[in-house]
């Protein structure tokens, strides 16, 4: 069975990135037809649009998307692209590597992000010269379909269970809702839950990240609480991400273009690898899925390494390294 | 002058650090004048209100107001004391102290929230079964009160400028027009400001606090990344804040009401006996408010600590030493 994979480098670091990945991707032992397409700044620049049709078409008709990153415009690129796909969860590990400084070595955690409402719904108003609203929206229907998700990822990471990251004493009609409608969920699935403030899981991930696994979050709550564990296991360079959907999902590196480092042929891949990773374990592979992982964490630990993880390898370097190792 | 200070000591811990908080306030040469009330869960266990009357209109007419935690009804008093207030800035400094293990040695930041707006607006409504809104709300005219705040904030702190966190790449009108009101009334007054979106704030602070220092943020942003930084410092435990209005303002620890340890006489007060710091800057003493930081400062670095810093004082213990020390 041919899988057919689009693929989206974008801007800066992701033409080098993205290429990186589909070239283990191409290493391994299943068939995949690749069909590129152009979004970002550089599209925008020539023709106006920084997502073309043709690009959005193919991210909604493809078994899966490999995304690299998207400068100024990437919210023009990235959001449109996750609807593209249908995307309800954003799938967020951030996993501290041995070999790679971090603040907190013992950061091993997924965060589970709603990936369609909250303030991302996107109704905005200029009320008067003094008001500008947002409307922040939550469903019942969004709310549960992300805990249904988390109550299965739960199953199979063999987990005891989640965490329900909120905001309720403040947001209580919607982020009550939002807790409520996942507890309702998962105690209907016999699966464990817990629940803790949003401010007091950014005190507490810094201080014990070990206390949290799974965590499932509103859709801003899980933007900024999983950056925050990026910063605790020692940046975005190595965090891969999957927004899935019912029928296609999209996999994206969570860095950006890393315009100071773009074109020089430095960038770390292994983030967009990892998320590659996650693109095939989504069709299926789960071997070749924990080949590619294991293949990138020997190459973080014994090298070659990029600039950004002290060494001085290229990203053509560590990718023939990790296709090596596969 | 007599200052009339309101002091509501609340539940929990409450009950222990404020009075030592006011013992340190009773040792300066200062005419205060206290008046005590109640609020939270205890006196709403009794009455049926978490925040009874006499405590509102006790801290809309006093000159300060030292609050110390309250328990399951924390929003149900902090958020009305803030406005009895009528305070537009919350101010929480993230200091890690010598002596006092940090995830992160290095941070020395102030956030200055906004304390009257954004998702806190309050507006939520049950649109139908399934879905639920929350109108979040941003005005010209508070960003601006903001703004102008940061700038003699920065110019009394000697700093550079100040940073302002936002995500208008996704809430283009409302976070777009708090970051650009704010940067025009900085420019107004020829202070230097740079911009991070809020995400990558949180990867950032955690990697590299010494690159902020002055940090202005939307209102939930505030209550998350000030959490986050809390964190980073070490906990809760040791973080001071003052909601200012106009005319009057009102202090806190940042810590709730830590249940766990409430009763038995050794919670720390050293948050709270900063925030009385801050109380008497507020109201013009720079001097003993320098007096009582440098105290406490001498106390953290050598004893004698409450239990959380690994010591074996008590609460009474410390505010001695802090007292004896002044
Ligand atoms: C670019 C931006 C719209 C996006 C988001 O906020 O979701 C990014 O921060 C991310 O997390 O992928
Ligand atoms: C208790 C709660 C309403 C409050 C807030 O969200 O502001 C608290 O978290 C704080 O930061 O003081």
């Amino acid at each position: 069975m041919t899988h057919d994979i689009a693929v989206i480098p974008g801007d800066g670091i992701g033409k080098e990135v993205t290429p990186a990945a589909v070239e283990v991707l191409e290493a391994l032992e299943i068939d995949f037809e690749f069909h590129e397409a152009e979004a970002g700044d550089a599209v925008q620049a020539e023709t106006g649009e920084a997502l073309p049709e043709e690009t959005y078409d193919l991210a909604a008709s493809a078994d899966a998307t490999l995304f690299g990153a998207a400068g100024d415009t990437a919210a023009d690129v990235i959001l449109p692209l996750r609807e593209a796909v249908d995307s309800f969860v954003n799938v967020r590990p951030a996993t501290a590597y041995p070999g790679v400084d971090a603040v907190r070595p013992e950061t091993d955690l997924v965060f589970l992000r709603e990936n369609t409402e909250g303030v991302y719904a996107g109704h905005e108003d200029r009320l008067s010269d003094d008001v500008s609203t947002l409307t922040r929206v939550v469903t019942e229907s969004a709310s549960r379909r992300l805990a249904e998700f988390a109550c299965d990822f739960v199953a199979d990471r063999d987990a005891d269970g989640f965490t329900v990251v909120h905001k309720a004493n403040v947001m209580r009609e919607t982020d009550g809702r939002f807790r409520d409608a996942i507890a309702d969920v998962a105690d209907e699935h016999g699966v464990e839950t817990d629940e803790v403030l949003m401010d007091a899981f950014a005190t507490r991930v810094c201080l014990d990240p070990d206390q949290f696994d799974v965590v499932v979050c509103p859709n801003l709550a899980g933007d900024v609480l999983s950056d925050l564990a990026a910063g605790l296991v020692g940046g975005l360079g190595l965090l891969p991400s999957a927004n899935i959907g019912p029928e296609r999902a999209l996999f994206e590196p969570v860095h950006g273009t890393a315009p100071d480092i773009a074109g020089e042929g430095v960038a770390n891949p292994a983030a967009t690898i990892l998320s590659a990773a996650m693109l095939v374990e989504y069709l299926g592979y789960d071997e070749a899925g924990m080949a590619i992982r294991e293949a990138v964490e020997t190459t973080l630990e014994e090298g070659p390494r990029t600039p950004d993880l002290g060494g001085d390898a290229s990203t053509e370097d560590v990718t023939a390294a990790i296709v090596d190792r596969l």
